[in-house]
């Protein structure tokens, strides 16, 4: 199946015509980035995280100490709540009314488990470690036993899920395109620089490459 | 006073030395950005949905249609929790376990009111739009009466708050300086490019100074 179900949870009413429930698109959306803000209930409320992921197939990972209280929660709730968000430009429109922003989003909605077979465990690390820097994973030391021990790994089955795409310029009333007033887009993108290298490396250590493909592609 | 007061709800556990609670830091994390992430229960699951926000004062306001879901769950609920994060960096350190982000995070807690006084919804609409693109409000034209009355504007009056910033390097565990592993930081920063005016603007309509300064301040 490539495309999510549509349920009353992630069905998306405002702005429809934007939403989709595509696999692939949503996946795309989901491998740009590391960072989610997770959802969860707390004495009657919700609170938002923000916090690093990974993804592999329909299997969202994420991890902490075994006492956050977030991941905590979630393992009591049994399911959990993510949102995705890329911000790919300020859409300024003649009107107040019809300013916007140009953006990727996603919001999955899934089950949760807590990861404690010891070779899934340690995928779902290099998948979490991957997905900031792909390919970084060979280059450092791995966790040892007692930073494996010590760190929880939950896996969010992704049950259904939903993207909302804004990526075109301005859309102003007809009769406010005679007005003297400027409109426009102001492209925006998440950048990344030149790595700092920290000041005690072992002599003839280099920047691996999978850090400089990173660099590249997002400068 | 110029901390918010620590509750079970806002206090930071994991990480305390990087927490803190003093208004004018989390004032200023706030402002660096207009989009945040709020959350809200639906069917006893907490959902996170990213939007515009502005602030005036210990006030948050969001906004979005008569029927938006989020707006009206919150009103009903009548609190909500708002997430706002800057990433600055990736941590790349020699063990897997110590990778981290520098970045700088807020969570803010409040109470849920609908701005029904004309002049007050018309101050948070501007507050709202000054939060994108500062001093941008007085170019535009203003929401006319259809527009203004199809909007729902909410305000979240903060309660209570805490920040979370990392602003540093690598922290690896001694043993591991010796190793033969590239550690250092990826510096990330959201960037604005050179505005995209619209095709169609009437003869002689420049970019405006506000937006130019916004650019040019994030680039």
């Amino acid at each position: 199946m490539s495309e999510y179900q549509v349920t009353s949870l992630n069905k998306i009413i405002r702005g429809a015509k934007r939403g989709t429930y595509n696999k692939e698109e949503i996946n795309k959306i989901l491998d740009d980035t590391f960072l989610c803000h997770v959802g969860y209930v707390w004495d009657n409320q919700a609170i938002v995280i923000p916090t690093a992921y990974g993804r592999e197939g329909d299997t969202i990972y994420i991890h902490g100490s075994l006492k956050n209280r977030m991941m905590v929660n979630l393992l009591e709730e049994g399911k959990a709540s993510i949102s995705v968000t890329h911000l790919d430009g300020l859409v300024l429109a003649r009107s107040a009314f019809h300013h916007s922003a140009n953006y990727r989003s996603v919001t999955v909605f899934g089950n949760v488990r807590k990861v404690e077979e010891p070779k899934e465990k340690m995928n779902a690390l290099e998948c979490i470690l991957n997905h900031m820097v792909p390919g970084h994973w060979d280059n450092v030391r791995r966790p040892n036993e007692k930073e494996f021990n010590a760190t929880l790994v939950m896996a969010i089955k992704i049950d259904t899920a939903s993207a909302k795409v804004r990526a075109e310029g301005v859309i102003d009333e007809k009769e406010d395109h005679d007005l003297p007033i400027w409109a426009g887009v102001i492209p925006m993108k998440e950048v990344a620089y030149e790595p700092i290298s920290e000041p005690d490396l072992k002599n003839g250590v280099d920047i691996p490459d999978a850090v400089l493909r990173y660099v590249n592609n997002r400068s």
